[in-house]
């Protein structure tokens, strides 16, 4: 059995600590914590709760640990520091900085002959394994991803911090008849407003200049202005039932030509529903942890990414069962 | 440059041919053919036809030989022969008899310390990518694969072999109520019958007993009892305008189920649409053949799968690049 450890324990620690629980070759052995510990109550019993000042004497005593935060100041502070104690993985989703992060998380884990694998997840991820695969198999194409429908956080926090708004949620969403485009293997230059719409709903303070706030959302630079959006005021307890869940998903698509005249067109697709965004990337976390450890185990050190992974590594089953049965 | 040659050319042969032309870090070298050299006239300008009993002088001269075969003889005769000679790559797509494929073929590379890689293509191949990928991201659930609609070669030739027909071609078509039963998460027992229909085009000769054709091909046992079977006679002229293409497609689909209560559900699918399945499936082959070269590079000898093999040795980009652009 493989032993676990998560560190951080918000909507993706608790994610991986249900994921280890389907992974039958996998025990959680601990949840480390920047918080005092007696405030951290998990789900799976007799696994400790500990702070963050005692993982150093967990060192030998955990095969993975699983750092669980965000990317904007967590993950670029904790992969590099636990890399140098642990063979550790993470989900660091900022795609421009990503090739900063694999440089001190490489060096820290190379240093301490450590694995360590950097943002997996779905995007980057699996949206990032499936547009490096149809490029590849599709030279002479276009690929598009698309996102949604489903809740941003990022986006949300941005409407939460304009005066006057007491919670918020925002949507994206893909624009159907875009997808349509893309699917025809017309390979269409899209541009931002053309593939992806934002919908909020927003519960406002009582009293709040509501025009002030639609338009504050409306205008906001990066976040929403190249796009249509749409934004809705609800009551709070519609807010509450209603937009409580953390769905996501998206597309995928690559399309290509073949042929010595480029006369036949062919489409990829990969898409993916998500009724829980942090517990799917925590599921892909899982089954690299998994992976990790066995490149671990064939002598492999330093960063990685999903890229890097022989697929048949995530697996419960011997490579001689996958051939028989899943090839 | 890979220096590429190619065994066999029929579509395969002539969909490797345009594959390699689309990459910048290939070229072909040489096809061999069982046939008399002269009757076989390719597109690429310089390149010789050979005799497949000139092969052993060009062992040095080649750094991947695709094999461009029938699964049912020519393959398992074929890869174990060649793989002694030269680094290979075939598109084995017998399911059944894919493990001892692979134990002739190990054994020949390895005691040759040459690479080979089997059973590459869609199906098996990017499909068998997708399904381990699912699966191991979500132990519980079920994956479900649906083809079509496609040419399917196999049942064409059966229904060209009752007595009375001319010329046939058999679509396999997946249902669509069973598509989306399955993409709803309800995670459906479907049978046989359930998941596809086939389509037959005859084109009866003369004075041929339409009733018997087509009781013939419904009662066919293993290829057509188990369907629900449309059977369309046809003249030669509707036929060689409307189903002379080889398209083809599918989709893997998963759903599965995460939380302490497995209370979320996730679908994950995957889908190709082909207007032509061996330029498809080639394509799949020459990104493979790139692959290979890496693997042998970094010192692995023997059989390998598309399971054993990192995405980013698909790429002609750098793992840099690959990480900055694409993760």
């Amino acid at each position: 059995m493989a032993k676990i450890a998560i560190l951080g324990y918000g909507n993706l620690g608790r994610g991986v600590e249900c994921a280890v629980k389907q992974a039958p070759d996998m025990e959680l052995v601990a949840v480390f914590t920047r918080r005092d510990p007696l405030t951290v109550k998990i789900q799976t019993a007799g696994v400790p709760v500990l702070n963050v000042s005692e993982m150093e004497a967990w060192k030998d005593k955990v095969d993975v640990l699983i750092i669980c935060g965000g990317s904007a100041t967590d993950l670029p502070v904790l992969t590099p520091k636990y890399a140098s104690m642990f063979n550790v993985i993470d989900s660091f989703d900022t795609h421009a900085k990503i090739p900063q992060h694999f440089a001190a998380v490489d060096a820290a884990a190379k240093g301490a002959n450590k694995i360590a694998m950097i943002s997996v997840g779905w995007d980057p991820g699996m949206f990032s394994l499936n547009r490096v695969y149809a490029q590849s198999i599709l030279p002479e194409g276009k690929d598009y991803t698309f996102w949604g429908k489903g809740v941003s956080q990022g986006h949300s926090d941005a409407v939460r911090r304009i005066k006057g708004v007491k919670n918020a949620k925002q949507y994206t969403c893909p624009v159907e008849s875009a997808l349509e485009a893309v699917r025809s293997g017309s390979m269409p230059e899209l541009t931002t407003r053309q593939k992806h719409t934002r919908l909020v709903y927003v519960v406002a303070e009582e009293g709040a200049d509501k025009a002030y706030i639609e338009n504050a959302i409306k205008t906001m630079p990066n976040y929403f202005d190249e796009y249509d959006t749409t934004v809705n005021f609800i009551s709070e307890e519609e807010f509450n039932k209603n937009h409580s869940g953390l769905a996501h998903g998206g597309f995928v698509i690559r399309t290509g030509k073949t042929g010595m005249n480029k006369e036949h067109t062919h489409v990829i697709e990969y898409s993916l529903k998500l009724d829980s965004n942090p517990e799917f990337t925590t599921s892909v976390l899982v089954a690299y942890a998994r992976a990790a450890l066995r490149m671990k185990a064939n002598g492999q050190t330093g960063c990685k990414t999903v890229l890097d992974v022989p697929p048949a590594y995530l697996s419960t089953l011997s490579d001689e069962d996958l051939r028989a049965h899943c090839l």
